[in-house]
């Protein structure tokens, strides 16, 4: 039976997603759970890679439950859970049609870079933001957003050193909200959310940098349409630390979920 | 001179603000970044004690800073950041009259209790927030947030042992608030945010755990009603975990600190 996870991470104590001879990994602890809960080794299969220290709040993968293991689709989740370490949960689980590749079949992702503006470190906002000193103008970070918005070569967005096939992603929107004030007075800060249907290594820290940059005129949006045109990583600034990061959701054709009870006022979507 | 400075932590590793015989405590490590930076020795009091794993975005303290050291009081914490451990970063510092003590001065506290409502746990939330199986309704939260509000004997509402000259105290407001869905589907949770003349031992996690059991309907009205009556601990629930438990700010008759910006949309207020 092919067995879809919807998967949380707090990826501060992680090596990223993917098994690696060293280190901890969020597909090798899944792998050993599988393993320990079922009796049989499997293989599993993520929407992607997320690098070390990125967070997840709804990763998707999928992996082939050994015939003859009598259980509820939907209790495979807790099956797991109780052999995960705490950083890491299955937040949901169901049956999907053989043909689900949670690689291959996802359409759309989208991520969440988040920020806090502070003179001085904040130990409550540390582990999921990033500081940045200064406070970015929002109308000229969303005018740097319609810039990255839509089809494009995101060449000059990815950092060095990968080799993907094409580096034409289509980015469906990039927004920059302002963080209400959480916890402490002055730390308010900004959430970048990105949903395209794919993105290049590193191209979510990056386009999250350049966003910023414009908001403090750091860098020009001329740049960043120079940028999109030559594929020149040397016109951006740098890419911004991992633990600002967060895979929010991954979404496919069909919807996978849908047996947990929706957060009022939100409208279901196919995921 | 007298420096008050505004603290915040993450409560996660501390053993409470308290210095204490054995265990990590907050103020020990204020205290001894004091001496490191200054070195000279000073007692730090804190607006009160907070317990083991409870947060602080704006706890406030102060202490004498030793005669002859030459440093701007704005300084101070920048002085003691490089010195202090990862989870506990002074935000602000000021010098204050002679006659300020942090604790004897302080006019008005402000906590919040963070629960999220999911039926796993979510390793984005868990460290600052407390899972609650069940969607609690926010107008029965209200109605029991309306009968604490106000000067009452909260005898009933403080976990036994602990010896005060009166268990009377004045709630200015209490209130619960729908959490936004920051990271997780579903993941929607409450804010309950107390603000009161001071706090017996526990109080806020039991008035937390009361309006949640109202809000489930575990726990009627009346029996709140009665418990502030009659004192007695018995009628209300469990004490919700530490964890969950942040105090935000301690407001003085005067305004201490106020050289940080103030975020947009906010009305400095004296603190």
């Amino acid at each position: 039976m092919n067995i879809a996870l919807r998967v949380c991470y707090d990826g501060t104590n992680f090596s990223g997603w993917q098994v690696q001879a060293n280190g901890r990994t969020v597909q090798g602890e899944l792998e050993r759970a599988i393993e320990g809960a079922f009796g049989a080794s499997a293989r599993v299969t993520g929407s992607g890679r997320t690098d070390a220290g990125v967070h997840a709040a709804g990763q998707v993968c999928n992996f082939a439950l050994a015939d003859g293991i009598r259980i509820s689709p939907e209790r495979v989740a807790d099956a797991l859970n109780v052999r995960l370490p705490a950083d890491v949960r299955v937040l949901e689980s169901a049956a999907v049609p053989d043909a689900f590749d949670a690689c291959r079949s996802a359409k759309q992702k989208t991520y969440r870079y988040s920020v806090y503006f502070s003179r001085r470190e904040n130990p409550l906002l540390e582990r999921y933001a990033v500081r940045f000193g200064e406070r970015p103008d929002f109308a000229r970070m969303a005018a740097c957003a319609r810039l990255l918005e839509g089809e494009h070569d995101f060449a000059a967005f990815s950092s060095t050193g990968s080799s993907v096939k094409t580096t034409v992603r289509t980015v469906y929107s990039a927004e920059a909200a302002p963080w209400a004030d959480e916890y402490a007075e002055g730390a308010l800060g900004a959430h970048i959310d990105v949903c395209g249907n794919g993105f290049l290594y590193n191209m979510v820290r990056i386009m999250a940098g350049a966003m910023l940059d414009c908001g403090t005129g750091k860098l020009s949006l001329s740049a960043v349409g120079e940028a999109l045109r030559t594929g020149d990583r040397e016109l951006l600034g740098k890419t911004m630390p991992a633990k600002g990061l967060t895979l929010l959701s991954v979404r496919y054709p069909q919807q996978i979920f849908g047996r947990e009870p929706v957060p009022a006022g939100e409208t279901p979507q196919g995921e």
